[in-house]
């Protein structure tokens, strides 16, 4: 893993809750799908076309300003540890990892990571364009990622349609190529039962959510990753605009129904965030479903100042580091090993030492 | 309730986890049931049949030494939640405190309560004659009981068969009249799962067992109480012999069943124990089940040296404060008040602050 020990801040500046609201929103992220004019695309593409790929956006990266500070991995030469570690860090997904229901990295998987823009290449598009940012923080998200955009567009001529705009692999992101998505925490909408009616309202107005772990992962820890669902007929500040108007009206909805809990349900609230707290601090053996169960009792419990104070950043690291293949580096483990439930539980442990609460 | 601030030691010392075996072994009874010779027995005898016999051991047990310092208590002329007080001390029966599904106290339900012995009058017997001693304690236990007995029986006339002995409402309760019972705490054999054998064994050799809170109660916090089947044919001396001999026994299976998880499942033990010392410390609600079975857990892990150490006193006198009863009493709020839960947790969370861990 030394390799890694390079990757600037760890790959993990946008945990750092600096952003705005990142008491509710834990990150925001844009992606902008890209093709090369004159390449087949993925699904008819051969080993050679996926290497031409790489050579040409690895070529022009190198004398692009958004990322110069760059560092090429390439996930076809690289351990599933490797690959997992990087895709718990949200950094590479599930497909272009290999770690699908096929688990077979393709030839030609490819990240670029740069301290504030990264690229994935050979995914389902030839090059998706990656910006996070910590907090809700669409129009910094948006601006790394346009730049990025742009510097790779003025050397690399993309797959674009005058009418449709630019192409994809698959037909829900033609157009602007654009996904938009905001991690939310909202836990209070959980408990108060409104999260269904929420999330029905955002299906109507075009938007969708996954879980914190992408497409068909359930709502763990109660983090939501709300996005548009498609981009064709529409501008992206429009997108943007629809989106971050939405995610507002969401902050709002939980702000209301954590107010309404604080007023109807205070003891059971209580109860909630100290024993998450408790079982976080003493557990021995802790699932990374459990871990982020808890986290979320946490988070809300320092949200409410029911709890001690724990920084938010230290809460937002253990969403990564307490995944199996972070516990599994650290502790010098297998990724099966019987023994990471514990080292994970002492891990968690540990953060709440280092934050001064023994 | 301020009579009952009266009670010696309230009523608890057999609690204070002096006796032997105390880390196993919570305490020691043994009761003896005896009728007047002459009265109709419960099920056929009047209100005024009642009274009499109040009449009759009361003016006894003045002048006897064994119950010279108790006070009687007339369970027909105090209120539901100093019966359920009383019970929850385990010092009446449930049928006395007229706790049953029928829910009414009798007339001529009395307890005389002494600091070392007592009696409860118009049970199912006439008198049923208690000792009550901290740990594995049966000599001792008998030993007061018995002195009881002869000094009541010197100074009113039991009814006796010269055949089959003492004469009893129930027939199972005929000769001896005597019930020995151990309430002992068997978590690493409910963790095993060998308790179903252990209790199997038992009843093969004429023991039987119950919950904490007596026949028909589960066994919560893995809590049994031991105790000896019939009386008819055998002496008092061997009952307690065999019962004493089978005590030993289970005691040293649990302590076997202990070496084995330590051995086998360490993680898995230490974690519930950490769970469960952290959730009695923080948590904000607890139903009086729960705070039981997690009692338990700390009793174990602090059995094993997992835990810090906290005195088995403490852990011993929760499992009766922890009651509703108590909980309202302390608090000042009705038996079926909302807020016990809130109550019940702050007292569990004192009693950790008492004892040094906060």
């Amino acid at each position: 893993m030394t390799d890694l020990a390079l990757v600037p801040d760890g790959g993990m500046p946008w945990l750092d809750a600096s952003g705005p609201n990142s008491d509710l929103v834990l990150s925001t992220r844009i992606r902008l799908a890209r093709n090369l004019a004159g390449r087949p695309f993925w699904g008819r593409n051969s080993p050679e076309d996926r290497e031409a790929i790489v050579t040409t956006i690895g070529a022009a990266a190198q004398d692009m300003p958004a990322l110069a500070d760059a560092t090429m991995y390439r996930l076809d030469a690289v351990s599933i540890a490797t690959r997992r570690w990087l895709n718990e860090r949200q950094l590479v997904s599930r497909e272009l990892a290999g770690l699908d229901a096929a688990g077979r990295v393709r030839s030609g998987a490819v990240l670029l990571l740069g301290r504030s823009a990264s690229a994935m290449i050979n995914e389902e598009d030839h090059v998706r364009l990656q910006g996070l940012r910590s907090g809700f923080a669409l129009e910094s998200a948006y601006g790394v990622t346009d730049r990025t955009d742009r510097e790779l567009g003025a050397r690399v001529s993309f797959a674009f349609h005058p009418e449709f705009g630019y192409l994809t692999a698959c037909p829900t992101n033609v157009g602007t190529g654009l996904r938009a998505s905001v991690l939310i925490h909202l836990p209070a909408l959980v408990l108060t039962k409104e999260i269904t009616k929420v999330l029905q309202g955002l299906a109507q107005v075009g938007l969708t959510y996954r879980g914190l772990f992408g497409e068909g992962s359930e709502a763990l820890g109660n983090l939501f990753q709300l996005s548009n669902q498609t981009t064709l007929g529409k501008s992206e500040a429009e997108l943007l605009d629809h989106l971050g108007r939405m995610v507002h009206q969401v902050m709002a909805y939980e702000e209301r129904a954590r107010t309404a809990l604080r007023r109807d349900a205070s003891a059971a609230l209580e109860d909630k965030a100290w024993r998450a707290w408790a079982v976080l601090k003493h557990a021995r053996t802790l699932s990374f479903e459990e871990t982020v169960d808890l986290l979320s009792g946490v988070r809300l419990g320092v949200g409410l100042r029911i709890l001690p104070d724990v920084p938010l950043y230290s809460l937002n690291r253990v969403l990564v580091l307490a995944q199996t293949a972070h516990v599994a580096e650290a502790a010098g483990l297998s990724l099966d090993a019987d023994a990471i439930p514990e080292h994970r539980a002492a891990f968690v442990r540990r953060m709440f030492e280092e934050v001064g609460h023994q």
